[in-house]
């Protein structure tokens, strides 16, 4: 690839929204600023894009944002996008303005929209992953995952209160429809009794010889499903435990949007601040077509179409501390 | 009524739980104590009494507590003592423990059960506020009440942090079956463009009317509802302002049980604190039957016969705040 | 006083700033534009109207600011507003706006300074009491009080954590340099072992002495010290209790700032709200020259000559909660 | 090394608390009784193995731990263990109890003490590394790390809202007397102008010229001083920037003991469980002698002799973060 003298970045969040995109939203602003380049912020994602909604960001655009959540550029999914057209005018949009390169922080959709633009226009552009889910080859860690988990173990924190006080069972569903990574965490964190995650098999037979075993010890039960569990959500489990035990007082609580929100951790603000400033670093260093992340505590790239695939493999080890633990 | 010597109180929570019972039940202890009577616990409120399942207390045994959401002494609604014969046993267990008065923390149910105990048997009783539905009349607010509408603003506000994003329309669902005061403050507190509660007719046609004037405003919106509300609960909402806007992009969150749980604020543990000293400080000075709120800034007497009662008026004020302030 | 017909509202924070002046700010402006009024954000308090730092304010402008600490108008403290040029030179900018009413929200300085310009001026001005303090009378509670006890409540849950892994005496200072209010409910609050206010006298022999008698029982001990209490600051007291028992383990945690900020509780926001909406309404109705506030729980005037003053009265109750529970 | 057949272990936590230490205890208990092991905790650290100060553990002995700060082994450092008498007397008493292997979890004082038993004695001892200030070698993160930076944020974004509303510069000292590693990554998760640790030279001069440049922006400013760093704590820094721009607004806040305490993030629960695992399970394999962490998401093996070493080196590309974007 030749390395272009890249003079004015966009940025721009698209997708699901997650904690910490306004910290990497930051980190572009000002690394841009520091080496001397302009910086445009494009509002809503790919359809703001097309709709050419820009503003110039300055070093006070960004202030104060860092402990934020959601994203100040807002976000969306983009139909129009997909087609041909829509990518055109974007492109148009985009020339308009003379930005010369891309910064794009969202999911596996976000990049696959980027990579194709960047084949058909060849604007330079590196990704960012910012999702709660973590499920992205290519960075141990996602935007957003950290302040995810965590939320959940601060609600199923207080759900235990009123669980233990009632010597309840409660199921409670997290987010994640095609990974267990946010249930396989908060499970361990809360001290769950059992974790359903689509990545396993979910053996409901198995779960129900359990609970029997334990059901003359009286204290409080957790059971933490992924939504997209093969077995179903929180309530067909719920019902399948109370046709088989229906004295045990079996309750279900769906965290749902909650875990989208709220302040970042420490974790993901530094995680979303340093990659900002690599993604700048490396826009001027020629690079294009990555999506940027962290591996063992080092700045990694993967080109979209790998950053793209869902298949992380789930950590055994984590899988056998849940079951050592909840017994 | 004759003024009795007491000399060993027996202390219960029943009931839902709520943040503040420990605090309750350790300034009922350590007031006792105080007093030089002996204090005892009883677990899991009536079916514990019943089943004799008792605990003495010293000062130590609530130490460290007065953090802790839920109740150490652990709660239960009983079917048994509703009858003739479960209350017979249950002063058999109290009287080989010598137990020659109580403190009921709870609700309406738990009063309930207090005054026909004493009508039957005599036993000095009284009764503090633990409910986070606030919906009790003879106290300005009940134990817990102002911790679940923390919990819910907290929720609210990640919750705005994506809404905000996605300029997506919310429909929270807030505890309150027969009560909208969790989804009043909470509404005013989050500032939620409306709030729907059982005490008020809910008008879906003019909530649509409002949703139409303020279609072209782009940015986010929030809809508290009760769980009691007459339109039905925020699911029944939603396919209403879809059916009408299916171009909104509307969302439903039931927040659920993490509503009960959790640290309790600085103002339900003062509350507790000076509920549980009144207690037991009037049990000394020979009162029964009374529940103790307060009211105004005092300490305040109902006897349960009209604590009981769910007809809680809805401060106006409050509901022409939320008309101004969300327009 | 005659019923002036308003128009334009100025708005402004000044003095220390609060958690929940957003809230008021809001309340101010959306009930102005509800009443068709003009309202104008003056920054920096009494500094930013002498040098008209003035901001037009519209219903967006305080979009998603109720749940941000600290004042989006900011606050100062002004000493050219003491002298009869600078209040001139306020008055003069007022006018150029067309601002024919002020709302004024801060603390007992901030309405001496709005008494004298009102009665220099006639400018009609009603004040909010904002502050974390507690202290103004007319008002059961102030903005910002409710959240600095639960910021207070959170830190020392966390140092009561160490204390007790160590067996520590935490002794820990708290706002409050003319008032104990602070100290008196965050101090029952955290279950301390002892209060010390500067509306009582501390004796420090008898706080060793019961140090003494308890010194025995090896767990943590939390002493609660307003800045302003007379027997000097936590460092102070240390000093004394390291003195007489060199074998206590004893630290001082100063909480100082943080105690100021955070996101406003619920009762702060409805408090603002509820005080926002009035202000604009009295406003209107002609009242000048009062502060507002909520005493048992309704709307309350007092005339700014007697918010001033200081001496609000400790609830006796609090205190002997206090001796009762920390025993 | 021989591999012996291990049947009662003892865990103990010594040094410094730090939260996450309870999950850790819960591991090494659940995964003891999992192999149907006998564990017996140890109260005080050294100090209660001297004095023989033991808790047979059971499944329920942990229940409900996860989530707490502190310690409920509690902690303290010892004079005694020091001595060569002290050390025979702590081995005769786990003689007594039949304890043949030990879990120490603490900072490199508690390593450096296990090192010389395990030589003096032969008695296999693993260490887990339990301190906030992440200064060990051998591990990625500490237990309790995470939690105190979150901490820290939490804090220092209360304080951001008021140094916001009065245009000041804060100065903020975080905990590390050795280490700047709270202060690195609290102050970019903060966006802190400045960080000052004791691994770099701190050079006031260029501080100070700094400030002048960013003297004009009005806007508020956040320095994070680690305890340790070589110009002095934040009172010593505050002073020369008092002296240089006495127009400047500046104030200190020292955060101390909060930093120690709280429930423990999802993080340091997680990994406290996992290094509580391997813990039992490296045991029961014949290791001794050695600290476990996790590197590269890995369980990781140190001796205890290189473990104590603190020179940890600080990631420079975190520090090329900091001067970028607080510019």
């Amino acid at each position: 690839m030749t390395k272009q003298t890249i003079k004015n970045i966009g940025v721009f969040t698209s997708g699901g929204d997650s904690p910490g995109m306004n910290a990497a939203i930051r980190a572009v602003v000002r690394t841009a600023l520091y080496y001397d380049l302009k910086v445009t912020g494009i509002l809503r994602g790919y359809d703001g894009m097309i709709g050419g909604d820009f503003l110039a960001m300055e070093r006070r655009s960004v202030a104060n944002i860092i402990q934020r959540g959601g994203t100040v550029l807002k976000t969306a999914r983009s139909d129009e996008f997909r087609t041909k057209e829509g990518r055109k005018k974007a492109y148009d949009q985009l020339k308009s303005q003379n930005i010369d390169a891309l910064v794009a922080i969202g999911g596996d959709g976000t990049f696959t929209g980027a990579k194709i633009f960047y084949e058909e226009y060849g604007l330079p552009v590196v990704g960012l992953p910012g999702t709660i889910d973590n499920d992205l080859l290519g960075t141990d860690f996602t935007i957003g995952y950290d302040t995810a988990i965590n939320t959940v173990i601060d609600a199923v924190d207080k759900i235990r209160d009123t669980a233990e006080s009632h010597d309840r069972l409660f199921i409670v569903e997290v987010m994640g429809r095609d990974s267990g990574l946010i249930a396989l965490r908060s499970g361990i964190g809360t001290g769950a009794e059992a974790i359903l995650i689509p990545e396993t098999k979910t053996d409901i037979k198995a779960l129900l010889a359990r609970l029997e075993v334990s059901r003359k010890d009286k204290s409080s039960k957790i059971i933490i499903v992924a939504e997209g569990d093969d077995a179903g959500g929180a309530f067909e489990i719920a019902k399948n435990v109370k046709e088989k035990f229906p004295l045990i007082d079996t309750r279900v609580s769906v965290l749902g949007h909650i875990q989208r929100g709220g302040a970042p951790t420490c974790m993901d603000r530094v995680l979303a601040s340093r990659l900002g400033v690599a993604a700048v670093e490396c826009l001027k260093e020629g690079k294009t077509g990555e999506m940027i992340g962290i591996v063992n505590g080092k700045i990694h790239f993967t080109p979209f179409g790998q950053a793209i695939k869902h298949n992380v493999d789930v950590n055994k080890e984590l899988l056998k501390i849940v079951e050592i633990l909840s017994l």
